[in-house]
């Protein structure tokens, strides 16, 4: 069928592109895990950089890109939790074991960062200076910072 | 400055993540850009993996997860091209120089993932058996090959 082979295919790709990245045959669900959330975080990073470089002034406000860098954030926020599965603590990972010890604090940072991000979105779809959105930027940073200074390795 | 320090607190830890992964310094623009990207296609895979287990019948249909993850392939489909910068074939990538030297038909490549994606998401939120799904799923499968066949490292 050439369906199931365009998706079988398809399917192998993904596994491969996984596999090869790491210099190994095909990863463990753990690993896979690491590899996800931290391929999240990446994209965060990324798209943050920018944020913090308007907002301290060190690149020229551009309010299309900072609200389209805030959605994908916000959007982005949603997507590590479920990265961090059972006994997915491998590898080179930052992840500290407090966050499988306190599962239940570390989803309400998660949430906490979700919400400020989705202010932050908001907030950049209409704001046509930087000075305007500064509070709710700092407040996402805060929300990376509590999480990062509890849950994640130095 | 309360603000300041946050936000330099804050870039400061993604650049530690992303050069603490690669066990070296901070990274290089390019290597960021690679990060970035295979970061986005790692997330893409976690994504596309359950639903390509739907389409093929090994996992029970779950219209709510289907239509979730389809959202995240498509707005994911958005992101990975700005990492394509120039000179940025560094370290680990399964990136052919072809992408570079083929900029447009690249483009127009992954233009048409994002179509096939968000057809897909559309097309998710309303449907309750999976078989009306599979044509635009393997639509979303084929264009995911058609880019890794020219551009991307076996």
């Amino acid at each position: 069928m050439k369906r199931n082979t365009v998706l079988s295919c398809t399917a192998a790709f993904l596994f491969v592109a996984t596999a090869a990245a790491h210099g190994v045959g095909t990863p463990t669900p753990a690993q896979r895990a690491v590899d996800y959330r931290q391929g999240v975080y990446h994209a965060i990073g990324w798209n943050f950089g920018p944020m913090a470089g308007m907002v301290k002034g060190e690149i020229p406000f551009d309010a299309k890109d900072f609200a389209l860098r805030a959605e994908r954030v916000a959007f982005l926020s949603t997507l590590p939790l479920e990265g961090f599965i059972p006994n997915s603590r491998v590898g080179k990972t930052d992840a500290k074991q407090e966050i499988w010890d306190n599962m239940d604090d570390f989803k309400s940072k998660m949430k906490t960062f979700q919400t400020e991000a989705g202010k932050l979105a908001e907030a950049a779809k209409t704001a046509s200076a930087v000075d305007a959105l500064k509070p709710q930027f700092g407040k996402v940073g805060q929300a990376c910072k509590d999480c990062h200074d509890k849950y994640k390795e130095d």
